[in-house]
């Protein structure tokens, strides 16, 4: 028997029959002699919807107004799925984020928890009685809703199933896994069936977008299993058909490199010619900072004479026109020769804790592309990740290439 | 400067323009001076179907989780509501019920106001903030969310303004005010621009659905003046353009006869030749009792020998098939000779607290339908009140002919 923490995304309670079909998995684990909590997302479409409420009454609105609006969705869904579980036969009830309480900060639309009150959940959630936390929201200190932002339900179960002191975390979502890279470009990825929350972290910011990096942050603090696997297979997350994202200590595959993501949502930046002396990277970094561009990979490399440099970095494609002309405005300032922006690029990252103890994983990688002919414009490099940024054509021989060479395809 | 509340019912609210709309209304009301408290509906369509999804999910669903699920759409309003008015430079903000709080028995999707504990929520409308408060639901003691039943948001706002001991509570809806009739039928009915409690309590009751029932008693109850008026018209509340319902000892119009109500939901039962003895009413009403059908009218007479009587009474037209079922069933038990079902019959009533020193009221009433050749089936008065039931098709000219007669007609 043990106490877990299922969470089901917003395409898991798409529609009244997907929540149905999500209240047939907490059923099963009921039935296998487990305490079950549930936490829900917001049937899918309908945050959107609210938001563009919010949006058509005023451009500039009230985040404590714009909260309680669109904390209503996974509200909603909680009272559905509730009711679901009774139609079901199981003793179930809703739990809004103040009624828990789970206390977060002031930070409207990106509050950040403080502490989960869990005591009177935990109390009927072992008397037997499944209980469904809306997820997504919480309440201030004076009582207003708060939301976590987007993706917060993954943090709020993590949350919960920490405060509930649960031996398992079930993230239902509409992918069945973590894969080793992308599977709509590599046909030969594979599910992991584990993987360290390190490398988890990694892959989250990195762009392989199946849990929130938060919820892996809390998670890891916490030493909290969380499993990621599919709502529309037929086995329950107890039958462990996901990928568990837990410790490293526990036995892992022996991969140097566990997986490779990839993004194209990065453009490049390079000023040529910027004259070589201090201060300078402060101002092109300074003013960035200030327009609220947020920028990724930064190199920087000396001229043979030492007089000028280059530096080249990195922003998501949306800031590229904005970090643009914030440069060119400060173009006296800063005193470089020409700004070239490219957003036919894409970014690849080998990530695998195995890194730390296998030598050569750069050299192999660097050597595999050359061979291919794809020309590297940038490396960056971390103790368990090596991203790269080549030219947006060569992505998809780039990702298969790799995860050929690590080992990785499936057999 | 006056305190008022100011509820819009969800066609007022029913889109985001409406909500600007109306928006628009309470800062009016704002600049005149005034301290406002707002109290909103769902937009329309919105609480149907969120009891579509409770529906679907399960016949026989848990109130507690119903309630939860369908107080969703007023916590919606009341943030677009208060952002609406931010975007007009109106300090405001929002409150559930839980926050304010609306104290409520247990008695889920139809609870009954225990208190409402305002002095935070009065203390800052003092200080000169709009609270935008989310119609029809409440919180018990355990700090489950409640709702009051359909057409919850009036009776809200008229205990939010006994609470805050406003000078008065402004219903904004889609129609002008309380007429003399319904002024579809009668081309002549007249815009009242004042209404006893009383008299409202009869007309709401009857048939005029201007008011939810509960809404008025309280208001009664506590003395609270309550205007019925247009949210699609200039005029704010403040200017007075719709009917004010308020204490009878301020002057009234002089006629005997306020309105006329009129309604063809109900249907007529009659029992013929049932035998005269003790007990015989009992069976009838108590088998339509404990069947759950509720009896409106009933008139019994005797007949010439004494030994039989004639039982007539009506139910709503939806019933009518079940209350004959039921008296069939019972048949052996109550004796009568046969049973008569007519739906083709529209009852009509006359209202006015005039009626109380007005003598011959009734008789005019039989008079003017003697001279139309008009039949009356049934008749039932009480102190304010007297009520007839007639063949359906003669509505439109019974209801002209009593308008006219009683002096109510437009100039």
């Amino acid at each position: 028997m043990a106490l877990l923490v299922l969470k089901f995304g917003g395409t898991s309670v798409g529609d009244i029959e997907r929540i149905k079909n999500a209240a047939a998995k907490v059923e099963a684990e009921v039935r296998r002699g487990n305490k079950v909590a549930v936490v829900v997302s917001a049937m899918s479409g309908v945050t959107d919807q609210l938001i563009g409420y919010c949006r058509a009454i005023s451009p500039h609105h009230d985040p404590r107004e714009h909260d309680a609006v669109i904390s209503t969705g996974e509200q909603v869904t909680a009272g559905l799925m509730a009711m679901a579980l009774q139609q079901r036969g199981i003793n179930a009830r809703s739990w809004q984020g103040w009624q828990v309480p789970l206390n977060t900060d002031s930070q409207h639309s990106k509050a950040r928890i403080i502490d989960i009150n869990a005591a009177a959940f935990r109390k009927r959630i072992e008397d037997g009685e499944v209980g469904v936390m809306a997820g997504f929201q919480g309440v201030t200190n004076d009582s207003r809703i708060t939301t976590l932002g987007r993706g917060g339900s993954d943090t709020s179960a993590v949350a919960l199933a920490a405060a509930l002191k649960a031996d398992r975390c079930d993230i239902y979502t509409d992918v069945h896994g973590v894969y080793t890279t992308d599977p709509r470009v590599v046909s030969k990825a594979r599910k992991l069936s584990r993987i360290t929350y390190e490398e988890m972290l990694e892959l989250a910011s990195l762009g392989a977008k199946v849990l929130q990096t938060r919820s892996v942050e809390m998670a890891m603090r916490y030493r909290m299993p969380v499993q990621v696997l599919s709502t529309f297979e037929n086995a329950i997350g107890s039958d462990l058909p996901g990928t568990l994202v837990t410790d490293g200590d526990e036995t892992m595959e022996q991969n140097p490199v566990t997986g490779i993501a990839c993004t194209r949502d990065e453009a490049k930046i390079t000023l040529v010619d910027v004259s070589d002396k201090p201060g300078v990277a402060a101002a092109v970094f300074g003013s960035l900072a200030r327009a609220g561009v947020n920028v990724d990979m930064i190199v920087q490399t000396g001229s043979a004479d030492g007089k000028t440099t280059e530096i080249t970095f990195t922003v998501s494609k949306g800031e590229l026109d904005r970090a643009s002309k914030v440069l060119e405005g400060e173009h006296a300032k800063i005193g470089y020769a020409k700004l070239i922006a490219k957003d036919d690029v894409s970014k690849i990252s080998l990530v695998g804790i195995g890194m730390r103890s296998h030598a050569g994983v750069a050299a192999t990688m660097f050597e595999t592309l050359a061979e291919k002919g794809i020309n590297i414009q940038v490396i960056e490099t971390s103790e368990i990740n090596i991203s790269i940024l080549i030219a947006a054509e060569y992505t998809e021989l780039a990702l298969r290439s790799l995860h050929s060479v690590y080992g990785l395809d499936a057999k």
